[in-house]
């Protein structure tokens, strides 16, 4: 680790999570991150068709580690990755997949789960692991978030009662003051929890690019199907499924394109 | 551009966005993108307090054009990025966001905007660049994905005649053979659009900090007043706000926490 006089670098670095003291802001770090970094970005393309070979257990699993660190939330991280190994489970998420061959020929297949209703378990373990397992005391500001103003935003019922007090005592409050709108609907909490997930998939995808390997988000499934061979509970729902593996070249279907900067990238 | 006979390589060269020629596989590929790669995501932790200089412009404007690489469903991009610079909007945006400390303090603020109404406006476009100004034809796979699979599972109307009509055909197919299952309702669609914005989000992210930048996920905001601030149609739906900038220590929170591997990420 580099000795450095900036004492956010000395704070990551005392906080990384890796233990390779790689962090940041240093004179050189942009230099060595930027190429890496962008040669991965660039070299990301949904790849169709793939050779089959699994990747490597060693790269998918530190793909997946990776992936847990996109951030979430409230830290809330609602959101499972399945890696689907078992060959007649992935099988019926591959036909499930409506057969397609970014999902026959795949490696591998991870299947990305958002679990908007595990908030609340994980607000305990979170607490927990702050806590008592952690160096933290349970401060006000804390204790207020996690036990008071979490629950407050994502509780939900059967009947939409919360969801309905929150819309009204939402709207009253912003007309004076700036004030969250939401979730005041079953679409909000959706929303919110594929989100979260969404950020996992995206750096997963990253992260097997910068490993050298390909993938695809297939977006095109049968959730029912997926839902039955990996005996999901009622509550999760599939966000993508990803698949990944070495590329063939007739897996590229074309070139990259994109819409013009300016359709995307708004400078208001 | 490095010579290779890997035909993957050479097509993905061929194809490469940008124009370094910079891209896999090959044999030193993962040697030099992965260090660079695990230093912008580790470095990656959610800023809370920033120096308030604004991140340079063309750093900012890299960082933009990286996220919009992000894949989407269908590459139909339904999202935009507004990097609000106009110092009334931008104060506007950051007291929207409770006039919490990540969004006034930071040198620059993005709001990440959920466009699923895009769809079929985006669809043309697409449909314009690979064929009228492309090299490629309109295929009949093309022709038939774009202009009738695209439409039928995207269109809706505002009684929800499309949807109940995608419901009940999906469900009764889906009984016999893999199917998709949706968008059957609005949160379906909505679901939809935030995921692909979000793919976005975390790409702006890990591009800011492999540029050397922080950055900060903001969930809490007031979505009615960024709607006016920015003066968005009403279909717009903000996914999040994203500050940037240089951090100062007092902005990390804490050690970086996540669940147990375990919890998130499931060997099936």
């Amino acid at each position: 680790m580099t000795t450095t006089s900036n004492p956010l670098t000395e704070m990551t670095a005392e906080i990384g999570f890796d233990s390779s003291g790689e962090v940041r802001p240093n004179e050189s770090f942009r230099e060595t991150t930027l190429p890496g970094f962008k040669q991965a970005l660039t070299a990301r393309r949904s790849i169709r068709v793939f050779d089959g070979d699994p990747v490597p257990e060693a790269v998918m699993q530190d793909c997946l580690r990776d992936a847990i660190l996109a951030p979430s939330s409230s830290n809330l991280q609602p959101y499972e990755l399945y890696w689907v190994r078992d060959p007649e489970k992935r099988a019926a998420v591959a036909v499930a997949c409506l057969g397609q061959p970014a999902a026959m020929t795949a490696g591998d297949l991870v299947v990305i789960v958002a679990r908007g209703d595990l908030w609340d378990v994980n607000r305990h373990k979170l607490l927990d692991a702050m806590t008592k397992h952690g160096t933290k005391p349970l401060t006000d500001a804390l204790d207020d978030y996690y036990n008071r103003l979490v629950p407050w935003l994502r509780k939900t019922d059967a009947l939409g009662v919360r969801n309905l007090m929150r819309r009204v005592l939402l709207a009253y409050r912003g007309r004076t003051e700036p004030m969250v709108r939401g979730p005041v609907n079953r679409g909000d909490h959706r929303v919110w929890a594929h989100t979260q997930s969404s950020l996992a998939a995206q750096t997963l995808m990253l992260s097997l690019s910068a490993h050298g390997y390909e993938s695809c988000p297939i977006g095109g499934y049968d959730s029912v199907r997926i839902r039955r061979a990996l005996d999901l509970p009622r509550p999760a729902e599939v966000t993508m499924v990803i698949s990944a593996g070495r590329g063939k070249p007739e897996g590229l279907y074309g070139r990259r394109l994109r819409l013009p900067d300016g359709d995307l990238i708004k400078e208001v």
